[in-house]
């Protein structure tokens, strides 16, 4: 096109995930001819979240308060901690309006290949709010691979000691799901959690 | 989530084309975990975007210099002129490396329905480049659709009298096309440009 600036933009968005080069450039036109206080809306959005949005230094979630609005919520339990590996995972859990506890995020998985080691997530933090008394059951809502594995079981080692009752979340075929088409690693868990009917 | 500023972003990023709430979700999270630079060079690629593109006064393309590069590239010849709809459509057509002529952008189709006729796209600004005198074949590239066919039907009647050729870009199954997956409209547009082997 020779229009730098619309290179530049259709460059940034393809950097995105799941967004293509095709798809960019559909998406570089559309904020293009938006009104112009929508671009600038947009924009202003993605500044405004970077600028305003950091880590709740309790529970390691999102949050632009301190502590953050699950960690000051009373009327959840503080005797359960659910933890996983990011903070957008908080966010598909709390979608369910199921869980009533508190959350615990690591900001990553232990894996020995990457040179992360249990020092470099938030473990220690993690034992610091447990061992401040009022905790009895911690799941282990890490994800359900080789990484995410080994960071429970690092997790449940540590925990178990103390008394407090460690549980994993359940993996298995998805509601839905068709035994002919799930994976392997999926049915081998499917078949090792089985329980009596 | 709680926290207004991801929930004011993933409502801006839903607003982009093909982009649901789980993808604005997804990206907005991406966002989030970026290094700052990179947030910050994406929301200004946006507004810079915005600020440096506007419309060439000959050809009515995207450009950040008047005239565009196209209109400015003297190795083109002045004696074509495609007419397309959008100058999105400039950019579909200069992919292919093969048109040497110049554009004009109508920023839009006659439309009765919408309320947009002749004198709301750029035909008048067509019709003077054409009355300079040096143009000799017009093709219509407009979208083989009422509005983009209405719109080829109209520029043809204003031209036809001026002794220029014009020309409308063909339609029919596309290479790789199946007849037994193409639409009606398509296939009759197939019959209607049929051509002597």
């Amino acid at each position: 096109m020779g229009v730098d600036s619309i290179n530049a933009l259709v460059a940034q968005l393809s950097r995105l995930p799941g967004i293509g080069t095709k798809s960019a450039q559909r998406l570089a036109y559309f904020i293009l001819d938006m009104p112009d206080g929508g671009a600038r809306e947009l924009a202003a959005s993605i500044v405004r979240a970077r600028d305003s949005v950091r880590y709740c230094p309790v529970c390691g979630n999102y949050t632009d308060t301190e502590p953050c609005a699950i960690c000051r919520d009373q009327s959840r339990s503080e005797e359960t901690i659910c933890v996983v590996e990011e903070a957008r995972d908080v966010f598909s859990m709390e979608k369910l309006r199921e869980y009533r506890g508190k959350y615990h995020v690591l900001h990553g998985a232990i894996s020995p290949t990457d040179g992360i080691g249990p020092g470099d997530i938030r473990i220690r933090e993690l034992m610091a709010r447990v061992e401040a008394g009022k905790v009895r059951e911690v799941i282990l809502a890490t994800n359900p691979d080789v990484k995410g594995e080994a960071t429970a079981s690092y997790i449940a080692r540590l925990l178990k000691p103390k008394g407090i009752r460690v549980t994993r979340i359940a993996h298995g075929i998805p509601i839905g799901g068709n035994l002919e088409y799930i994976d392997e690693m999926t049915l081998l868990k499917a078949m090792e959690g089985r329980r009596e009917m």
